[in-house]
């Protein structure tokens, strides 16, 4: 059996608004699984090796639960654009240069490479609608270390035709095929991914649901992310009384389901992502950058939905999950002076949380540095920095986001970063 | 005559939301003074040797008009407090420290680096209200190559018994110590800096105030920042009917005066810093940060008020001014979201421009690189980033803020920071 021990400050959220702080302790793992954090190293890992890394804090690793890897190369531009001049000018054109799978192994290196070195090692990810960029994709995470569900967008109506377009029968094909290609990735699965409704004719909807329910396949998607678009799913689907419903009515809403933004989600909308076990995947930052809005992440928290966070990059501008974390904070604050501070902000450990232990849990962990959890970690260094209070210091490493100072990082067990 | 040449992608705003790109541009200063942007070198300068960055950004360094020094070593803590516990439970103890001027200079040393190799060359700046520390921080600034301005705090009621204040008496003659030590410095000059209305009594507002007038100083505090602040103004001066009046009946108020903040600041408030030539810092993070709302920036520009930005850390949590003014974009977005979408956001250049250029007004410069101002500039590289066009690399290098980018600086004609 090969035992992990990894000495530091152990910082962990194994519930929402609650920190652990261990101070000199040790997290174990056994073959890469948890098996624990300790104040003092139990006798019987006394002959494991350590790897002391003094009073740096060490720290749950990120899940980042919705991105769009080919927008990677456009982050941080075109935020100046309302949504749909954005998507024409900007977005589309990018996605499109994927049918080049030279240049998407390029981009998905340096995006995997990101990711990992950022404390990213669980992702939730669009990829394009390109079957042979997707298996690119899910390489080069692989490779990097990073785990989680690549999806290969399926997008057969309302595109940009000549640009980025697939008719149903190549929507149907490619994915049939895409899944047949993707067996031998062992920590990269696919998760089906229909772009949002308008996107998607009722027969490729219908083939997803179907294929969702043969292949016990999860699935994610967008729900109510901007007015305009609520709109356009009404007018497509006149018999569904909510966006939601046009996932359902297809077997496309159960508890294996992310929904990314539900800005605009109602109490009745809410209430069906609770009962089904949907997870939310909040954007904060996307959803200023297109002025979406601001979700209601406080009401769905004490309405008991399940909630994780996304960078959404390239509407989000920000690949790095420590920035995710203060911009959802920024979020809920504003929501909090908007009601005239009734409706509490999310605290920093509120924060964390939805960005490691929530996010862990739609891949089957518990929360915290859970005993059985595969060992998902990272070594965060701040000796640059002025000295004090090991919660002070959890605090300020979040908002401070200094570059560099992810020292290791583990993923599903394996040391798959290290500097120094 | 000392002739200084950049050649690169030169970008300036010379005016609120206009940009300028000279590619392959040269960007010439005489003897540190600005003579212009030209895209072909002109015949006089022929024999001054070219530093050559490329197709590498060169843009005007930052201005940031408002930040407190002393609280540089907790940013990014305490976030999850309401103001006046943050105060007491941070910022006073943290302030005290202070009165050890080698903590002093090993903090301020760090604080000057991070500015200049940020592109941060010109600020308005709080101090503690030590006098032999804010020399400290005026000469390891002058040292590093910041200019502008720093102010002594004055705070002789209301402060932290035992922890930090000053008796009316004190903090007159510290004032006058401190104005008669700081003579020598060639570019950090003082500022006259009531904390703000609460913390002085009336006779220190009115020795500031004639101090002002004597010595033809400039002034900086706070103004509306949130609702309990302006209240408790209210109670201590209730022959003023508003806060700004708290100031101008001392001498406080004219077009070398900044105020902070100013989030609750209503039309007739607006109209007598317009009237005034008063300049508005706008702090966008450090505004949600302990929730104190979002202030009416397009507003105050569209009736003509001068508005510069502040990284206000440590209530802001962000040394760095790209993410200032993402975050002031940001800021007006949620603002255009709460009005329904009447009032326009801030576009990427408006938000450059109050980061560069209008910051730079307050020290009587130009717009953009216009001959005759000092030379401030900094080189940014993005060669590790997909090739795109200027425009768009402009937009990306803000909201990117990719650390080490920053290649070059110069302030005030000198080059101060310069890598490779």
């Amino acid at each position: 059996m090969a035992v992990t021990v990894l000495k530091g400050t152990i910082v962990s959220a194994p519930a929402l608004g609650q920190v652990d702080i261990t101070e000199n302790g040790y997290l174990v793992a056994e073959d890469g699984v948890i098996a624990g954090v300790f104040s003092a190293l139990p006798e019987r890992y006394a002959a494991a090796p350590v790897e002391d890394f003094g009073d740096a804090l060490i720290l749950q690793s990120f899940a980042d639960l919705h991105l769009h890897a080919p927008q990677y190369p456009m982050l941080g531009t075109g935020m100046d654009l309302p949504l749909l001049d954005w998507l024409n000018t900007y977005t589309f054109p990018m996605e499109a240069r994927f049918a080049d799978t030279d240049y998407a192994r390029s981009i998905y290196r340096e995006l995997a490479r990101e990711l990992i070195s950022g404390g990213t090692t669980r992702v939730c990810m669009f990829s394009s609608l390109h079957t042979d960029a997707t298996l690119v994709l899910m390489e080069e995470l692989e490779k990097a270390g990073v785990t989680g569900y690549v999806g290969k967008v399926n997008m057969d109506r309302n595109a940009a035709p000549g640009v980025l377009e697939e008719t149903t029968e190549e929507s149907i094909s490619e994915t049939l095929r895409w899944l047949e290609s993707c067996g031998d990735f062992k920590y990269v699965k696919p998760i089906l991914t229909p772009r949002f409704t308008p996107s998607c004719t009722d027969e490729v909807m219908a083939f997803l649901g179907d294929l969702a329910a043969k292949r016990n396949l999860p699935v994610q998607s967008h729900l109510s992310e901007n007015d305009k678009e609520i709109e356009w799913v009404r007018a497509l689907h006149p018999d569904c009384t909510q966006y939601w419903e046009t996932y359902a009515k297809f077997g496309l809403w159960n508890d294996r389901t992310l929904m990314a933004h539900c800005v605009w989600s109602d109490a009745r909308e809410r209430a069906a992502m609770r009962d089904a076990g949907v997870t939310v995947v909040h954007c904060a930052d996307s959803n200023v950058n297109v002025c979406s809005g601001t979700a209601p992440i406080r009401t769905m928290l004490n309405e008991g939905l399940n909630v994780a966070l996304g960078s959404d990059i390239a509407g989000g501008d920000h690949l790095n999950l420590f920035d995710v974390v203060t911009s959802s904070i920024r979020a809920s604050k504003i929501r909090y002076m908007e009601d005239g501070k009734q409706t509490p902000f999310l605290t920093v450990p509120e924060g964390w949380y939805l960005a490691t232990s929530a996010g862990a849990a739609f891949f089957g962990e518990q929360p915290g540095f859970a005993p059985g959890n595969p060992l998902h970690a990272m070594v965060l260094a701040d000796d640059a920095l002025p000295p004090m209070p090991a919660a002070d210091r959890f605090e300020r490493c979040i908002y401070r986001r200094q570059k560099d100072a992810v020292r290791a990082v583990w993923s599903a067990g394996r040391k798959v970063w290290g500097t120094k």
